[in-house]
Parts: C-alpha cells; sequence; structure tokens
C-alpha cells in the first residue's frame, strides 16, 4: 500500500490532526501516515507550497501527499486530487502545489466531487477530515483517481507567484522563505540558479562565501551553503542566524558574484 | 487489529509518548497508534474530557482510546477501561471520560487490576506507561476486557460538571472551552441546544449573526459558526478570534435570540 | 520487524522528521517508527544522550535507535551503528551514545560507510535522512550489521562527561539535568546512587523529604521522588516546579543525610 503524508497548518495541540488519521484509518486500515508538518503557519498558502516541495524529494514516485493549506474551505474553491510524475497530491485548489507543479508534470487531475468518497457529513470547516482525508485512503486502497470526480483540465490549476531571486545589474537579490529549526535562514536561491562563485550578505557588514557545509566554519561564525532542500541557507555554526541577524521570513540578502 | 488512540497532557518534549508507544509495540506489534493530542494543559481534566469527546466522533466503534490526564497518579483513583456503544476508553477514574459517557453508554467497565497485564514495574508516577498503555495494547491483540481486572459498576465512575450554556431571561451565557491552534475560540454551545437564530457577542460592541462557516465573511471580520465539533466558535477569517478579543479558556460569550 | 525509534533536534515545525521517515518507509515498508523526540535542545548533546538513556528501557532489546543530535555533520566524526545488550543504536560518533553505552555492553560496531545502505546522493547536513535513516530501515530488513560498514573498536568509541552527583562532606550536589513538560525538575541523582534517607533544597529554604510520588503531598506543595527514569525529580504537585524555583537546566540541588 503506497504510504500517505500530511502537510497542514492546524497544528497538534488540537485533534484535527488525529481525527484526519482516523477517518484514514478507518478506510485504510494499516497504511502508513507520516507527518511532514503541521506548523505552516496558519493559512500562509506561499510558505506551505514550498515546505511541500522540498519535503518531497524523500518520497517514492507513489506516495500520496495529502497537504490542506486551506483558508478558502468552505468557499467555492475545489478540492483535487492531482498525480504526476513525482507523487499524488490531494489538497485545495489555491495554489498550494505551485511548487510541486512547477517541478513534476500533472498528468491526470480531478475535482473530489464524488460524495461516496467523502464522509457521510462534510463539515463546512473541516475538509482536512471529511474530503481529502477519506480521498487520500480510498486511493491508497487503490480506487482510481478518476473515480474520486470531475476530470479537471491541469492548466486550470490556480498557481501563486512564489518568492524567487531577482537578479540585478550588481548581482541577485534573494529573499528569506522561512526559518528552520536551527535558526537556519532559508533562502529562495536553488543550486542551479548560481552560475559563479559568490559571496552574499545580510547587512553589509558580514560578507560570507558560499561553503560545503556549516563544519566549514568555526562554531559561532555565520555561514552561506546549500542545504538539504537545494537552497542556499545562511546559518550561524551551533548557533541561529535568526538571532544573530535578526532576520525572518521575508528578509532579504544581497548576493554578488566573486570577484577573480 | 483495531486502532489505538493517545490523548495526554504529556506534551512532546520530553520522551514519555515515545514510551507509551514502545510498551505498545512490545505487546501489540504493528498496532496502528493514532495521536488525538499530547496538549492539554497540565492536569486539566475538564479540557481533556471535552477534546477527548470532540474528537471520538472521527473513529471507528471498535478504536481503542487511551487517555491520561492524571494528577491523581499513585493515589488510589482506580484505572479503568470502560466498553462502550463508540470506542472502548483507558483512563483514570477521575472524571475523563465524563464528556464520552455522557453520549455513550458504558455497558462494561473493569479496574486494571489484573498484573499480568501491566508491566513488571510499576512506577508510582507513569501509569500512562505502565498501566493504561498495556492494557490497551492487550485489548488490541484480543485479551478480553473482563480479564484485565475487577468489574465496577458504570454508576460509579467519577463525572465532573462540564462547563455548559447557562440559559437566562435574556438568552443564554456561554463560555470558551479552549483556543485552537487558528485561534478560534470554541464555546460550550452545541448546535442542539440552539432553538431559534440567535446573536452573539464578546464584548458588546462586537455583534455577529450565526454564519455556516468563516468563509461568509470578508478576511479579517468576526464570525460566530458551528465547528467542525459541532460547537459554537467565534472566529476571526484569516486571523485569530483570540488575538482580537484578548479572550481564552473560561472567557463569556452572551447570545440573544434575534428579534425579528 | 523491529521497531525503529527517532531522537533528534529537528524540531517538528519544519518537515525533516517527515523526511526521515519517507526514507524508512520507502526502505522498510511497514515498519512501525517511533518519535522518543524531536525536541533535544539544538545541537546538545549531553541532553541529548539522557534523554535517550531515560527512554529506552520502554523497549525490547531488539528495537533499532536512531538518535541524531550531530553539530558536526558534515565533519569527519563518524556515523555508527552499534549493537547493544538492549537494542542497536545508529547515530554520529560524538558521545550522544555515552550514557547508554555505560548500562548496556556494546558487542558489535561498525562505521556507516558502505554506500549502498545510503542515499544515492548524500547531503552535506542531514545526514540523519540520507545515512542515519536507511541504515536503520536496512538493519529492519535484515541486512546484517556488519554489512553497513567497517568493523569499529568499541573502546575508540567517543564518549562525553555526564553530570553527576558531587559528593561532599555534608552530602551531594546534584544537577538539574531538564525540565520536562510538567515543569518537573529531573535531577542526576539514580536511585541505586542514594544510601541513606535524605532531605534536599533548592534555595535553602524549601527543605523537602524524599516522597514516593507527587500525590504524597498537597496540591501547590513541592515534592521530591524517584519520577519514571529512575532518577530525583523536584516538582510541584499540580503545578511547575520550574516556575516556583525559577530553576532549569544547570541548576543544583543540594542533598543531605536525614539526622536521625
Amino acid at each position: 500500500m503506497p504510504m500517505i503524508t500530511l502537510l497542514t497548518d492546524f497544528g497538534v495541540t488540537d485533534t484535527y490532526v488525529g481525527q484526519m488519521k482516523g477517518v484514514i484509518a478507518s478506510v485504510a486500515p494499516g497504511a502508513t501516515v507520516i507527518d511532514l508538518t503541521h506548523a505552516v503557519p496558519p493559512q500562509q498558502i506561499v510558505v506551505g507550497a514550498l515546505m511541500l516541495d522540498a519535503a518531497v524529494d524523500a518520497f517514492d514516485d507513489d506516495a500520496i501527499h495529502v497537504a490542506v493549506v486551506d483558508p478558502g474551505v468552505g468557499s467555492q474553491r475545489r478540492p483535487l486530487a492531482v498525480r504526476t510524475s513525482h507523487g499524488i497530491y490531494v489538497a485545495p485548489d489555491n495554489g498550494l502545489l505551485t511548487a510541486v507543479l512547477a517541478r513534476y508534470r500533472a498528468y491526470q487531475v480531478v475535482a473530489l466531487t464524488n460524495r461516496r468518497y467523502q464522509r457521510t457529513n462534510v463539515s463546512a470547516t473541516f475538509h482536512g477530515r471529511d474530503v481529502f482525508a477519506p480521498a487520500a485512503a480510498h486511493l491508497a486502497v487503490g480506487v482510481k483517481l478518476t473515480e474520486l470526480g470531475e476530470p479537471v483540465d491541469p492548466a486550470t490549476l490556480v498557481r501563486l507567484d512564489l518568492p524567487q531571486p531577482v537578479r540585478h545589474a550588481e548581482g541577485m537579490t534573494l529573499h528569506v522563505l522561512w526559518v528552520d529549526p536551527f535558526g537556519n535562514l532559508v533562502t529562495d536561491l536553488r543550486a542551479e540558479q548560481l552560475d559563479s562563485d559568490a559571496r552574499v550578505t545580510l547587512d553589509d557588514t558580514t560578507i560570507l562565501t558560499i561553503a560545503d557545509t556549516f563544519s566549514d566554519v568555526p562554531v559561532g561564525e555565520p555561514v552561506a551553503y546549500f542545504g538539504s532542500s537545494g537552497r542556499l541557507e545562511i546559518a550561524v555554526r551551533n548557533g541561529s542566524a535568526a538571532a544573530r541577524f535578526d532576520a525572518g521570513s521575508g528578509a532579504v540578502v544581497e548576493l554578488r558574484p566573486l570577484v577573480r
């Protein structure tokens, strides 16, 4: 049975995630369910899109990823199941899949309209439990994606503008996407977007060359490197770059080519 | 094998929950174990009772729910297993089951006195690991409930007074039970307790009619609706009602019938 | 299949732990994976060592424990798999296993050098996902420990000085190791290190005898007892000792023999 992952902004202090798992276990007993994170900042679709994209590389191509950051629940936004070249995604059509769809081709999409694969009573505010979780569980036990609802043209899916490095005369302006639990600042620059050696700075006084990893600098020193998600990160070895630079999501990082 | 759920006030920063799961996996290898929440405020039995009640609807009738909010661990309070019309509950006899027992009939109750189904050494402070987890795991692998200990008369179970809406001449006074991770204020009013259209207020200046869902109001506006747990919630669309109204557990909400 | 546990300092706000579980599920579908905790304070190896030691008693002898608190990732520290008399440990060779190796004999150790049992592309910063998780998963499906890499002499493993009670003329000086989610102060004194009845104090004014459990004192009163991990804890019944005594990790507790 393929595994099911969950990424939400539900937090873990309430029982919402547990309720989703109860519904999954009822339909697909024994399914492996893996939490990606439930700490997407509430209703921040773009951050959810980027965290989902950073996580899915670690999973098999047949994994079923349920992503619910859904400020429009109860409105007319479509609930979707999307088969791609790397995983099936079950999510609202609000741009939450923008980043994964930029990397993996969507070749089959349905709106989750078939009431047979929803909970009997669908709440107006908790489609994670009543629509998305049962859809994923039915897929896991072998229900065909096309059985879940009406076909949707992949070209019509909502796509959001994601933060991107901005090229300019002196180099590139990068943006901090989020802060990880170590205080590392994860930026929007991917390794393949860097075409020469460079140095980066957050505050004009701290100039960093790009290292292989944080253990290339002494303890307590700042360092830039391409992290496990393939994006440039600013870290402080055995410390917190977020605290050192008083920087968080949205902060600007300047990148300049190295003069040789 | 039936699934096992866990609801505690243990938090997830220490290894207590992991230890309970280790004991379960040892007795019932392969059992599906689902966290409802471990963020019940420490030793707040009433909040635990209400959160448990809000969560169990999403589970099958044969699920085994382990609930441990247990300030009296090590004293004479009885450890219980309770078979009801919707699930088996393994919990201390301190009122933690009050809300579920108000909805589901208890037709078989035992005190967990059979040492054979406890860990070899029972700690004075961690019955979650040493008494409740092994009881649930043995039930999951088919041990009969009556094997776990001495029969108990269901009428003798401890029941606590739970917050209830108070009817008065002008309407009803409701109480905030807890704040969910979105900052929504969950009140003690169930949909079936409301016999006419009404408006609610927390602070006399903000008067809300009751909507179907939060997307019925503009972003940033407060709204009242019956949430996924069947209780009236006060929310701010894409924001936090707890922050907007500076309100938390115990806050008072006034409800008045709509004059037509 | 033996169960796999995870203890890290990765937190649960990012997707790091989910990525490790994705890798495990890919290699060992259906394996039971249990979180011990992901809230070890960032890069605090000693605290991680002590929390791991406190947790593993609850597990079977064949459990596979993955522990990753790894400030030296990407440097020359060795990644290890260690078979002991109570569990297999997969961890960096930085002292994280000090406490368990003081209790359980290591009789087979390898460095994880066999690339066949690592992810295809090994990141410089995330060996939890790319080296340790796949090693544990391969062990779970029956790969021999000796297949994972080069043999290592157990005598060469890094061992750290752990906090220990200091005996002196008047008694012993204890140290608070960490604060649990209830605000209990967990000290470095094990029951077997206490050879007479004693009283303890944090602040000279509060003198506590050692009770069996916290329910031996009235609600709101401080109490000392040997907790579920076998260590002396200072608690406040139904309250927080950390708040009452403004004390945390590293705080000093004085212990004096009882004059009889």
